[in-house]
Order: C-alpha cells, then sequence, then structure tokens
C-alpha cells in the first residue's frame, strides 16, 4: 500500500487531499490542529508549542504512527493569508502568522522527510506565483512563501538530509477556487481560479513518481478559461 | 546634520558602520541588544519579547529619540550564521535563531522606516549571496536570508508603507573579512573576502544619495584580488 503524509489534512486543501488519496487506496497520515477522520492516522498539532517544541513533538508522534515503514510522499498544504504593508499596524503580527503557517509547517514536513521518506519519495510544499516578485500589500506572506520556494531549492540539493533521489516541489498557485475565496472575491473572474481537485491529482500523480518536474521546480499553476497549466522554474 | 537608524549597531559590522558614520559627522541611534557608547542614541532590544512586543517596544523607544525630525538612513546589519540540513539535531532550533536574527531585525526597521524614515531615504538589509541559490548545509540562514530579499522587493514596490521616493536595498556579501570569520576559517583566501571598512564606505555613500542602484536590487559584493565590484539584480 502506498502511503502519504498530509500535513494541514484538516484545512481546506488538505481535506480534498486527503480524501482523492483515499479513494486510491492510499494510506494517509494527516497533520493538523484538529483530527481529519477519514485519513488512516492523525498527529496533532499543539499551537501553544514554540517551533522547536512543535517539531520535536510531531516527530516524536508520527514515530508511533508510521512504524518501521517509510512513506511516499510529504506534502505540505498548512497555510492562509493575511495582508499588511509596512505602515500598517498588522504587519508585524500578520508576518508572525504567516512564518508559523507557512515555514514552521514546511520545516517541520522536512524534518519529517529526513526520517521517515522512502529513498525516491516526494515532498511537496505550499509555495505561491506572487512572491516571486515584491508583494508590497502582504510582505509578510510574500516573505514567507520565498523562504518556502528557497526551502524547497535547498531541499533538493546534495547533502540537504533527504533521502536519496528524492524530489521536492513546490505549488504555486494564483488563486485556489475554495469556498473562502468564493466568499470574499464573489465577482472575480473564477475561470482564472484553480481548483483544488486539479491540484489534488497533481499532488497524487507526482506522489506516484509519473510526470515529476526536476527536484527543486518551483510549479506555478497558471488557470485560463478553467484549463491549468504548470510553469516550472 | 544628516541622521541615521544603524540596527545591529553594536555587532561586527554594525560597530564599524557606527565610527564611520560618526566620523563624517552623522547623529547615529544605535538598535541593539546592547548600547553602542559612541552613538548619540540607543535604543536596546529585550530579546525575551516575541516578534509583535520587540517591534512595539522599539518604535515607541525610538519616538523618544528621533523626536520630530525625521531620518536620511536605516541601516540593518544585525544577524549572524548558523548552519544545519534538513537532517539536523540544530535544524529547527538554527532556522529559529537566523529567522529572528535577520528577518525580526529587517521588518521592525521597515516598520522604523515607515514611521521615520525622511521622503527620498535609504533602508540598507542585510541579505546573502548564497540564498539565491540553494544552501542545503544551512537551511535557516538561506530562508531566513531569502526572505530579507523578498522584503526589499516588497518595500520598493509603490504602496508599501513607506515613504515617498525611498530606496530598499538588500546588501548580498558572499565573505565579509571579520575578526570571527578569520578566527573560524584561518586558512581561507582572504583576499576574497569584503572589508567592513568597505561596506562602511559603500553604506555611507547611498545614504547620502550618491550612486545608489534602482530601489529593490539585490546588490551582491564580489571581491577578488581585495578589491569589490557591485552586481545588482
Amino acid at each position: 500500500m502506498q502511503r502519504a503524509i498530509i500535513y494541514g489534512g484538516r484545512g481546506g486543501l488538505g481535506t480534498v487531499l486527503v480524501s482523492h488519496f483515499k479513494a486510491k487506496g492510499w494510506w494517509i497520515c494527516s497533520v493538523d490542529l484538529q483530527p481529519n477522520e477519514e485519513a488512516n492516522e492523525n498527529v496533532l498539532v499543539d499551537p501553544k508549542l514554540d517551533w522547536v517544541l512543535q517539531d520535536a513533538l510531531v516527530l516524536t508522534e508520527m514515530e508511533k504512527k508510521v512504524g518501521t515503514e517509510k512513506v511516499d510522499a510529504i506534502i505540505n498544504m498548512a497555510g492562509g493569508w493575511a495582508g499588511g504593508a509596512a505602515d500598517s499596524k498588522d504587519f508585524i503580527p500578520n508576518c508572525d502568522l504567516m512564518w508559523k503557517q507557512s515555514v514552521w509547517s514546511s520545516t517541520i514536513a522536512a524534518s519529517l522527510a529526513s526520517k521517515y521518506l522512502k529513498a525516491g519519495g516526494l515532498v511537496l510544499l505550499p509555495g505561491a506565483k506572487p512572491a516571486l516578485a515584491g508583494t508590497p500589500g502582504m510582505i509578510g506572506y510574500g516573505m514567507a512563501k520565498a523562504a518556502v520556494h528557497q526551502l524547497v531549492k535547498s531541499l533538493a540539493c546534495e547533502k540537504s538530509g533527504l533521502p536519496a533521489d528524492s524530489c521536492t516541489l513546490a505549488l504555486l498557485p494564483i488563486t485556489l477556487d475554495t469556498p473562502m475565496n468564493r466568499k470574499w472575491m464573489p465577482k472575480a473572474d473564477h475561470s482564472t481560479w484553480t481548483s483544488l481537485d486539479y491540484v489534488a491529482e497533481l499532488a497524487l500523480k507526482w506522489s506516484t513518481g509519473l510526470d515529476r518536474p526536476s527536484s527543486g521546480s518551483l510549479v506555478q499553476l497558471v488557470t485560463a478559461g478553467g484549463a491549468t497549466s504548470l510553469i516550472c522554474e
């Protein structure tokens, strides 16, 4: 049986991924604040812990769930969005939040991969296309995603601490077609939004080893007229 | 009198900058854990505070030091170095340390700039050339510096919250010629290391408005045979 750890497995995108992988017969361990009942196993994150302790707890709990057999893929789809320019009262609080959501989760996923990923396995992390340039209205978001992009480049190098022949990729959506985005942007052009099903199928394909871009790629998801194409860099 | 805030003004590079600016008649406020006695004013950072409280404290204290006259330049030279691949026991602790040293200080410098920088002023932040690619043996360092690089791109955009016509740059050294680096790498080729005096003179020139690269530039310092050239991107 093929197996994956899905970080953020209770989130909007994570829930769709868990269902999609389960429907294809995968064993799934979700890592999130709350359990995903559809997953085979759950590791719960304690948001009151600091970065170091959170990493230690997730690693220890995962050892009990994974057992002796390593996993084929570790996918992080945790993270949210918050804005803030440098003169906003939310600037630093939102930098802090974005860092915790995207970067803590991605580094702990990397930590998990160094211990529990099979040789040749996949690590998939949450990037964002806007962070390839400046993001003045959402400075903390851009910094956190830029850090994830550079983490992907590091993990793809020799001696990064990941198993041999593993593949690390970042997924860079522009806008995902989620209920929350529909609620907040009802008048936007939804034909340019990327569907969660598309992302889930792409993650599954890469997890099984099919059509993977080269390790270290930042994979942009560009949707137009309801069709999505990939741009790798 | 021209005035600058130097964040990390008690550090190896910061101390040299304070002396250099003072020698040219500048008023300097140092921000650091310890006071720099040569500075006109000092704002002390409390390392026990979290990101949000540290920002609030520095902003409040700065208001007392700066008074009603804004400053010409805000320079952050805080930050250190720590290694760690994904399988290292130091991985997450060093990610945390690097984030606090480089990114907390740079965002608080941006916060200060939104309030206390003159129109047309300079913000100079601490990048690193290696972080333009993967850094597998020093993952936390690379992520923090990549975040600073992206912050510079954001601050250079319209509506970033900085004053009109301000210029934000990142300085990307490869290796600085510091006593610590001499101690740890005694056999390295020191003719490729960039001198602190060179950095101080460059920062002073840009602070006075001379020969500034365009805002948003990541300025690499490439030293060979003791001579340094700049590569902007």
